[in-house]
């Protein structure tokens, strides 16, 4: 696949919240996944598909999704970049926040071999 | 500056169409600067602040800037993402369009030393 499609591909499955088909059809073996913030205070970066497979299963058990915006591609060369507008509630403390970040993703091979979240400031 | 405050500082000079200055006070000597697409053909990426300079000097040449809109920027590590939308109208053709694109950004000791932009598919 070209960029655009992998890009494509990962708006329309994003927008159906469908994060382990994403993964599984999208990704390459050696993903590299890099989050403004460590979440647990190691590092911010994960390495490989299943480490990301654990921030999706993460990100499933603890968050209710209200709704998961995504907006269309911006595309050249090997890089793409989506905005994601979410609104979410913590299932454990309930707590409801609007999240806006975009991801830039690195493509080789028709295969996602690099992201990057960054929240809006 | 950190990656942030280089961020808003890109954003607050793009908002006033400040290009001269943005490029003077915040861009590293060593710049390397990635278009989509070769504006005459040859390579999409131009190396260097005087290469940027004449970017710039070909945009405000060529275009009647009816409107320049920057987003809030999006910042993580050494990187920052900013959405651009503007209605500008080529001075000779007066061909008259609409662009929206991101470019990404990349600080090392306070300069820019990488943008690339990409287009909205």
């Amino acid at each position: 696949m070209t960029t655009k499609e992998v890009a494509k591909a990962v708006v329309e499955l994003v927008r159906k919240q469908a994060w382990y088909e994403a993964l599984d059809t999208l990704y390459d073996d050696n993903i590299v996944s890099v989050e403004a913030f460590s979440m647990s205070g190691d590092s911010p970066e994960t390495r490989g598909k299943e480490g990301v497979r654990g921030k999706v299963d993460w990100w499933v058990n603890a968050m209710d999704v209200h709704s998961f915006d995504a907006s269309d591609p911006f595309v050249a060369h090997d890089r793409f970049v989506v905005q994601y507008d979410a609104d979410v509630s913590d299932k454990k403390t309930k707590e409801r926040r609007k999240m806006s970040e975009v991801g830039i993703y690195t493509v080789e091979n028709g295969k996602i071999v690099r992201e990057e979240f960054l929240p809006r400031v």
